[in-house]
């Protein structure tokens, strides 16, 4: 997608061998209108599939969940929550999922009831690496009977195992810009095909 | 704000004498559609204010405030992020909040560029309770040196103070409803003065 990609390249920084910092408009402080083009991206290439919710986790994944759900017409976006919750209730799905950024295990949970059987959930995360998070997210959708139609990331890093891990399993993946490198502190991404 | 009383009258559940659990809709399974008027609703109460960015605390304010900030014609957010973050740098704005959903003590931070001196702020949130979370976002918006113009709350509960201590230091809140008590599990809301 061109808009993130220029934005990659003029305000991303390449921090070592594997760390992407975006957090200038994506995950930290968030361009609300390119945010909007990125939901009207994921609506573009899943346009045709019946998508009944949006699935994330908290917390950098919500801000594109939400323009994804509002390009869809509004359909729900549902969030895992990190963490043993006081409010998320026994009745939750579960999945254990290691943080590379903290460098522990969390447990994600959804509440049973948001995540009816049957739905057709798109999952949306604005970060694929190793893939633990979308990997725990699409063990929810399992556990919930659901179905997942696919994946929608808006930055892989292609240099790190998720995103062909996914795909060679046949889960359908869309990432919006994959950095294949970084060198000497810049961002190399891939080109279109 | 009525959309929001109804969907708090009709799904909300009141737990014990503190706990309103309205995660059907809010801030577990997000109803994208109510999430808009919710951000329409604070355009509404502030506008005519020069805002240039909204601040909340990730990860349950992100929704509300991408709304509001789609409500003001596309203006940034920034979310506050908690813990000791690899990813926030060194140059970060940070407040101690307690959170009484984990009952421990979260250090927040906003990444200094994000919010430039002088920038007039809109604080969003969910919930304003104990108001620990938006003291900590207030704090971090006079260490940036930026104005803050006021609150937005989507749900205060009105039992506790964290409200009332705002106002008599002359913060504008804005609260689109206001819990009064939790009586039998029934969510008794404040009627509109």
């Amino acid at each position: 997608m061109e808009a993130l990609k220029q934005a990659i390249e003029r305000e991303g920084v390449g921090i070592g061998s594997e760390i992407v910092k975006v957090d200038g408009f994506l995950n930290h402080r968030i361009d609300v209108r390119l945010m909007e083009r990125i939901g009207k991206a994921f609506f573009e290439a899943y346009r045709g599939e019946q998508i009944d919710c949006i699935l994330t986790v908290e917390a950098s994944g919500i801000a594109a969940a939400l323009t994804t759900a509002q390009a869809f017409g509004g359909i729900p976006v549902i969030f895992a929550k990190k963490g043993d919750r006081r409010n998320v209730g026994p009745e939750a799905y579960a999945a254990q999922v290691y943080s590379f950024t903290h460098q522990r295990m969390n447990t994600i949970h959804v509440s049973r009831p948001w995540l009816p059987k049957g739905s057709r959930v798109l999952i949306i995360d604005d970060f694929l690496a190793n893939g633990e998070a979308v990997e725990g997210l699409i063990s929810i959708v399992h556990q919930a009977e659901c179905e997942l139609v696919g994946v929608g990331i808006c930055v892989e890093k292609g240099f790190q195992p998720g995103g062909q891990r996914l795909r060679e399993r046949g889960v359908r993946v869309v990432s919006l810009a994959i950095v294949e490198a970084i060198e000497d502190g810049k961002i190399i991404l891939k080109e279109d095909e």
